[in-house]
């Protein structure tokens, strides 16, 4: 009994993994970079549901929607969110002119390096920084800025621009959407003109496909030449409650399928469920310390002020039927190549 | 000399006729409904332009950006703007839950049709209406109001749906655009909620293209099921200095082209012109009162608070180039065939 359960074990596992090479050596596979098991499954078997025009499950491509947190769901957001990272930057570079930053803060801890400092200063600290790095200019003073930062700036580890520290994974799943008609969209805490700039070039998404958080604007005349003025007053953040009202008001129809891998996700990942028909939720977990990263509570991993993953919503994600990606098992590759 | 002169005249006019009855009769006019004119060459010639790869005006598809103001641009807003009359039909068929009405202004003078009353009631009166009209319900809800009230609804003229009282020379040029490659969306001060509904239908504009004003939203757990709530505050208005704060918000792209017909779309078309290279900038003058209206001060007809043209904008058009539609002289056609 032991031999012949051992070979039929064998011969499953054999059929099996000769099954899984074939698949994965198959042209038409539309996520190359993906492990073979449930999560790939899901994606594309919701896929073929939704595009299937005699199943019951059928979505007319007009109400295609598919939302995508950008920070920890298509780049990297360890050792802090990019974003944060520009502001700092661009600190340094405008401190000559504020010999006050020195001893006034939060700049002298951000110029300083000092996290913790800088951290404790609060809302208040941040828009201060806000004020002074993303805001008082013209909105196209500001794209010329992040433009030229995004195209030079590297990680502090891996030593590539960030633009390429976005998830292989990932870049397939919005192509493989976009090929079946749907609509792709990013919805960001981040800013909307910090990622207007290059989201095209490196996700195919264009600028009217971003929705993020913003600073007011106002329409001037200066010298005869109309501007938008950016303010130092946000407008809105595209944050937790905040991400279903930023696509309702961006996009006017709710997602169909909704990827995030934070507890700023959650409330996108729930509008996106409560609606009727078949539904795609997905959550990364960053479990891959080698590769790139390991936090989150919700796996026993470090706790994280970027892209916090709590045990709470992992207990949300098994309960509701959402897919919990992780990054170790579920992705062959991370990066795209160099 | 004076025969020969009259018969060269004759001559030129007779040339240049047949011309014009060759150029309408062709199979390939995208704009059957445009009488042969400067403004109907205004289009053709700019939409050539910017899609010839080998001219100097060429412009990617990704930035043809096309705007177009609602009210009075694509369609009838005349004898009052279409969201105003579904307000006063609204508090119609609430009135019988609010026998205080019938006592408190502003709804009593909107319940008697005392619209002399109700404008005096400006802005606070008009959000009092807003908040029991567009306000305190899901925005599930105000979608299902808005479809059924738009499929029962009648112009009190023209004794038509208002969805039928769309411009057929203006749904011709939003497609020609759509053929070549443009992306088109309606950027107006109008509820972006109360037009998302229909717009796709009617314009071939898909809710994600629509910019509008808007309430504000909070998102709820109503009874296990989350919502977005509408509140009985004002977000955002998209006119006049919004409206290129609007576009900058949902498009992140400079218009080519844009459209609109009263005060409120002046800065808009001031934003689009100030964009390097070719621009088409149009405004919509309505002075046909047998087919639909006659007004703004511009051309000598009555003003109206509804589409206010002004002596100031008309002069700004000549100045900077934009073209002025004479819906009379230019439209052969102004609705879609019943």
């Amino acid at each position: 009994m032991r031999v012949s359960l051992g070979l039929t074990r064998w011969a499953v596992a054999a059929v099996a993994s000769v099954a899984v090479a074939f698949s994965a050596m198959a042209k038409n596979d539309p996520l190359p970079s993906w492990n073979e098991g449930a999560n790939k499954s899901a994606i594309i078997s919701f896929v073929e549901k939704v595009t299937d025009k005699a199943g019951k499950d059928y979505v007319p491509p007009a109400e295609r929607i598919a939302t995508f947190d950008n920070d920890g769901t298509l780049w990297v957001e360890h050792p802090m969110y990019t974003q944060l990272a520009f502001a700092l930057d661009r600190l340094k570079v405008l401190a000559p002119q504020h010999p006050e930053w020195k001893t006034t803060q939060p700049f002298k801890a951000a110029l300083e390096g000092d996290m913790k400092t800088l951290g404790e200063s609060g809302v208040g600290g941040l828009m201060k920084i806000v004020a002074v790095t993303h805001a008082g200019m013209s909105t196209e003073a500001f794209e010329k800025i992040v433009s030229g930062w995004i195209a030079e700036a590297k990680h502090p580890r891996f030593q590539r621009p960030y633009t390429e520290l976005v998830y292989q994974p990932m870049l397939e799943v919005i192509k493989y959407l976009q090929q079946n008609d749907f609509k792709t969209f990013i919805v960001s805490g981040g800013g909307i003109e910090f990622m207007r700039p290059w989201t095209a070039r490196v996700y195919n998404i264009p600028p009217q496909n971003v929705v993020g958080s913003s600073v007011k604007t106002e329409y001037k005349n200066v010298d005869g030449k109309p501007e938008l003025l950016r303010l130092a007053d946000i407008a809105f953040i595209d944050d937790k409650e905040g991400k279903p009202v930023g696509i309702n008001s961006h996009i006017g129809l709710r997602p169909i399928a909704a990827f995030g891998n934070s507890n700023g996700d959650e409330q996108m990942l729930q509008w996106t469920a409560a609606g009727p028909g078949a539904r795609l939720m997905m959550l990364v977990y960053h479990d891959d310390p080698v590769r790139e990263y390991a936090y989150g509570p919700a796996g026993g991993l470090p706790n994280t002020p970027f892209g916090t993953f709590s045990p709470a919503l992992m207990d949300e994600a098994d309960k509701s039927g959402w897919h919990v990606i992780h990054m170790k098992d579920d992705w062959a590759t991370v990066f795209p190549p160099q």
